[in-house]
């Protein structure tokens, strides 16, 4: 089963309590390749990048089975560039700088070649370039899932509540869910955002883990405590594509599968925030992956004998 | 197996964003002794009460297996009497009033009849007032639990190190582990918190869940997702009432059993803050629990093929 990562491709410059780092590659759709190609080939990439962006990061993602057709570069003009700083309680960051460069003509156009796509991950973007997407599908794809950010909901909400009609599962954090649904109760907040449209809800808690909701049921997930967490930047990305990446590699789509697809994504996302950017998901093999899982095992599983 | 419960007794005035009750009965051993009397009996009170302290609670307790013969009664003074109120996010709290009454002159007598118990359960007191608890059993018990809080941290550190010698866990909040260890990283916090003394930290994360340390192991439970919290107050007390009851219980005081322990104290608590006070906790019925306690199962455990 193929899946399409419509996102960013990018440059990031962090600053964290431990360290600074001035440009690196970032961008949700890059996050979502490197995790998701883990599971399931071809990730089918549909972005845009500038003249500036690194050939040698084009072919480690080629080699990784990420089919760029539907990425577009843009030959005068730079990259998508994005500077934060992270406060010490890493779960909060200010926005320094905000470059669209490319970004500004973002229309992306779906190749011919990925119209067989069962998955398609629309990462965070202005909700009319995610409609845009799903209505060049020929075929409607199995599972949509999408996020999105604070900012659309302020100055385009009446084009994300037409996208969230369209999608299958909506992936956002805990102030989004809250600011969404004006609910502050996130059991209420899910209830109230599973009428707008999607089946299924997740929302991401950061070092607090994730739910996930679905009619009256609910799963949980936690963040693996760390010693450190170096840069949570693409974190939020890396979960996404760890859990749609296990989901098209299965094909199986139930709320059982999507636990597993939600620890799946934990787990990589766990890897994410070891190193900045991408570095640390770069590095890892199969047998990191199978022994993280089995870490998230020991982690939450108990047994209970109910008298 | 018999478990002793030493903390107070007490009133609380409480405000939240959902409503304000102008007194209730409270206090640390009574929310400790209404979860853990589900599970152990005889829960085996220490702690010291004013004249005004309500006939029919102690009634109450003691038709659920609550000896009371280690509460002092003062005739001429009044019972403890904190006043708080919480935020909206349920988190914090600013505390309004404490008045220390009865609490000034606690000085706990360990009576001859709870001299077998196996369970220690030390509620968040003074360092001193716990360390002379431990001093007085003749038998060291099987498993003695402390709570404590910043403010001790702040005034009485050299003693609360000690105490922490003497203990076989400590559980304390995210914010305590952190001040208590100087570091922010709660995993790093762990670490330093084991040399202190205890073997076992559980470290209440609120609305966030709960995690279990011990050498290189680690258990996360989380809280369950609820659509209101009414009233915080006591559920730190009614989940530690939960563990140890638990634990007493059984008699089995394995890493694995402490899981289960940390399951039961979640859904003790989860019952506690749906009402004022200790309200929920007295209504609640075993078909209650063992629903409760199938809920976190579904809440959390997954199945994951590692190949």
């Amino acid at each position: 089963m193929s899946l399409i990562a419509v996102g960013t491709m990018a440059f990031d410059a962090i600053e964290t309590p431990f360290g600074k780092i001035d440009k690196i590659v970032g961008g949700s759709a890059v996050f979502v390749a490197y995790a998701a190609s883990n599971f399931v080939k071809p990730v089918q990439q549909v972005s845009i990048i500038g003249y500036d962006f690194p050939k040698e990061e084009l072919e480690e993602l080629k080699k990784r089975g990420v089919q760029l057709d539907g990425v577009e570069l843009v030959p005068d003009k730079k990259s998508f560039f994005w500077s934060g700083r992270y406060h010490e309680d890493m779960n909060s960051r200010d926005t320094l700088i905000t470059d669209l460069n490319v970004l500004e003509d973002f229309n992306p156009k779906i190749p011919d070649t990925y119209q067989d796509a069962e998955f398609l991950m629309l990462g965070n973007l202005a909700p009319a370039t995610q409609l845009s997407v799903i209505r060049q599908m020929k075929k409607r794809p199995k599972l949509i899932v999408m996020d999105t950010m604070n900012f659309w909901m302020e100055i385009a909400l009446p084009d994300l509540e037409e996208v969230l009609k369209e999608v299958d599962l909506l992936m956002i954090n805990d102030a989004e869910a809250r600011q969404l649904s004006g609910q502050f109760s996130l059991v209420k907040a899910a209830k109230s955002i599973l009428e707008m449209g999607p089946k299924y809800l997740i929302i991401k808690k950061g070092e607090h883990g994730a739910l996930l909701f679905h009619g009256t049921n609910v799963f949980f997930a936690p963040a693996l405590p760390l010693e450190d967490v170096f840069d949570p930047t693409g974190a939020g990305d890396t979960f996404a594509g760890g859990f749609v990446g296990h989901l098209a590699k299965t094909g199986d789509i139930s709320f059982e599968n999507m636990k597993r697809g939600i620890i799946v994504g934990s787990a990589m996302a766990s890897f994410c925030v070891e190193k900045f950017g991408a570095t640390r998901l770069k590095e890892i093999t199969k047998e990191d992956i199978e022994r993280r899982l089995q870490q998230f095992k020991e982690l939450v599983n108990f047994e209970i004998e109910l008298v």
